[in-house]
């Protein structure tokens, strides 16, 4: 299935990059060694980049989140898949850029603490809120914080989820559910971590049970183990996660054979996709850094064994849009797809895992930005949640103010001592809309630098989302 | 002499920094915990970026370049100097903003470098021809590179070269010399390590002796010492160069009053300012980082003492500026700013010198978009030559193929492992131009992904420079 669904360009992608290692591409080939050689452009950009500034409205939005790729996520993928002079087809495709500032609120004062987490970061585009690390859409006072993926769903859009994580992480879990800590999986560890939002408690219960209730016409992803846990109140009181959802209409499926056969999604019969227990393999495998590893003969990465027949999240992306898309229905769609394990292996030190991610990922915003290339009213964003930074030494400054050899604030990070530090880089592209449809969106919010919380705005505005919508 | 040529803006970013730490800025008293509270940007940005792509050409481009300031660099100085919500006034106040590739290529085979260092990286810019490391506008074979102050001046505009580096440190070298080897500073070394460059063999000189060739109109850093050697060959042999320098006409300054007394800058009487014996001392202080400085108690920035009279990098910039701006000329000028240290200072695991380094471009930076606010004709390219990566743990890839915990390509940093890595930020300002004139720069150019060599053309061309012109 995933030779299929993959387009020509992203399997040439991986083919490149896993037959020829880092001397694919065609940087590799050409010369660049004289003058000129290296550009990537030519001549006054100006006209072409003032044609992808059409502002106004789109009818779908397409966010895809690297989560973790900072600049030099990117810049080792490339150099690694297509080589330095190389581009991807993707992320490196969308023509606006910017920076984002991530940092998170300290719980404690409401004060800035530098370092960010996923949870923080996904809060703030997803509500608009800023809050404190581990933070799933409630702020800072714990009060639940409507999120994007709410609103458009309220407001009568589509509205779909992908990841390639557990579908409670962070990432995907903020635009679903809100719980004062992150961990609060299944009922099980919210009655233990997050009593307040426990269903027996009177509160909206945990994230898994969020998801449900939220009702997503599309949510695809790993996380299946924690839908074998029972709910302890509720209607559904005594029944497996699983059971719930099943009783409350979904089309539950757990590999590629069973996605493919799905045909529609909708309020009536959405769609979840747990297709691993946990998160979703990687697609490269390769051995650790180490603290000697530079004097250790170079490695190749090659692909996972282990990968098995999960989906890619290209393959992910592009059912979801085909699930989505409705092109009778009056509204459009807010679509999330997130490559989660570039995080995951960076703080693991895992080189080739980190790159494969990077790599799955850009293949998604193919299939994405081929979309949008159809579908001229479609904002497609693409941006890391945060960078990361490793420092070898550090420095506190004044109360514990974070510098580049520093512990970077409050938190300490629970793993090889990578540091989330650092603006998210943002791109978005939004073609030009046909003669006769003036529905635009404003691609341009994103150039220059904003905040995390300004993204919200940027999307819930470009939908035309009306705030005070209630829920259907 | 500092305050009073300060700009009031530039005193208050100091002034807050300093007098309140970390605390400063307007993020740490406004409440940033509700929702919209951390946005930096409201509603629709397209028809302000719009009016800031006004493509064509532009009188004047000033190119400010923070040495090893990637996103990381911005965002500890942001949050010690302002805080995490606050904005520099210059560095984020450039309205288009992109990412450019760094690498340089192998001697051997011309093939990429991933790591690449000050020399390739801004020859790179200066003459849109990548080299390897430690190369000064030559290409991979030792031959010149045209460089774009040398075809400025060739085109009869005025030209200028500011930094707080030694002036000739790689950065500012690239502009006015070309050796095969960046630590070609003088005679001496010229002819051990360059011996092809050297003036006895024929060749162009030590960089020295080519900054005085070269003749900018103006030339104002350290590096002092380089001018005590003693030509070995050529019309000025015997002769020390700073004897050379007075015979070719320079007006020589050593300290800001000498500085201040310049009231002109031309081909007859051309400004060297030299401040210090190497470089300029940086503006903050504080104690190293070290292995367990996360445990240690907190510390503040203070001014640094040795500082003494050296003019800030914003004050040779306003007097660079001042000096080229002759608003009677047909034609404008090209200079280019350097904060040398906040790479230095990274490297030396220094955190106060590297933030305070940041502060004192952003003050320049503020000089910079001034003048271009009242000169709308002026194109102001903000950029560093490289980001920055410190690696816990390595894995060598392929052939040396890096990752983000490996030791990046081909070469070792000679200091605390951090390395070079990932895109430079990149951001432009071109205000429109008033209604009579239509004199406009491609500042889309740096927009999206483009390579450090693209830099040199969209320069190039917004000064519409004819690459043929004769040296003057």
């Amino acid at each position: 299935m995933r030779t299929r669904m993959l387009r020509p360009a992203a399997v040439a992608t991986i083919a490149l990059a896993l037959t020829a290692g880092g001397a694919a591409g065609w940087a590799a080939t050409a010369d660049l060694t004289g003058h000129g050689d290296a550009r990537r452009i030519s001549g006054d950009q100006t006209r072409q980049l003032r044609q992808q500034l059409v502002g106004g409205h789109a009818r779908n939005v397409i966010l895809l989140v690297g989560d973790g790729m900072g600049d030099s996520e990117i810049t080792v993928a490339r150099n690694y898949a297509l080589g330095a002079a190389g581009r991807f087809a993707g992320i490196d495709a969308l023509p606006l850029t910017g920076q984002y500032t991530t940092y998170a609120l300290d719980k404690a004062d409401g004060k800035p603490d530098y370092v960010t987490d996923s949870a923080a970061s996904g809060t703030a585009w997803a509500t608009g809120t800023k809050s404190y690390n581990g933070a799933v859409s409630v702020d800072v006072t714990g009060a639940p914080q409507r999120t994007i993926l709410e609103l458009a769903r309220a407001n009568g859009l589509r509205t779909g989820n992908v990841t390639t994580a557990e579908i409670q992480d962070a990432t995907p879990a903020v635009l679903a559910s809100h719980v004062t800590s992150r961990s609060c999986y299944g009922p099980v560890a919210t009655t233990k971590t997050c009593p307040t939002n426990a269903l027996e408690n009177g509160g909206l219960g945990s994230i898994s049970e969020q998801i449900l209730a939220t009702r997503a016409d599309v949510t695809l992803g790993g996380g299946a183990k924690s839908f074998g846990e029972t709910a302890v109140a509720g209607a559904w009181a005594g029944k497996t996660l699983l059971q719930q959802a099943q009783a409350r209409g979904y089309q539950v499926v757990t590999d590629e054979e069973g996605l493919k056969k799905v045909r529609s999604a909708d309020q009536q019969r959405p769609v979840l996709g747990l297709f691993a227990s946990g998160n979703l393999p990687v697609r490269w495998t390769g051995p650790l850094a180490t603290r000697t590893g530079g004097s250790e003969p170079a490695v190749r990465c090659t692909p996972n064994p282990a990968y098995g027949s999960a989906p890619t999240l290209a393959e992910l992306t592009a059912k979801a849009i085909d699930l989505l898309d409705e092109p009778r229905a009056r509204k459009g769609f807010f679509l999330q797809v997130e490559g989660a394990s570039i995080d995951k292996q960076d703080h693991a030190a895992n080189p080739c895992g980190q790159i494969g991610e990077t790599v799955d990922l850009d293949e998604a915003v193919q299939v994405a930005l081929a979309f949008a290339k159809k579908h001229r009213d479609t904002l497609v964003v693409v941006t890391a949640d945060h960078a990361h930074f490793e420092p070898d030494r550090v420095r506190r400054l004044d109360d514990a103010r974070p510098d580049p050899h520093a512990d970077h604030g409050r938190r300490q990070e629970h793993d090889r001592g990578v540091r989330h530090l650092g603006g998210g880089r943002l791109a978005a592209a939004h073609r030009q809309p046909a003669p006769r449809r003036r529905v635009r969106a404003v691609a341009a919010n994103v150039v220059g630098l904003t905040d995390q919380t300004d993204l919200f705005f940027t999307m819930r505005d470009a939908l035309r989302l009306d705030p005070k919508a209630r829920p259907r």
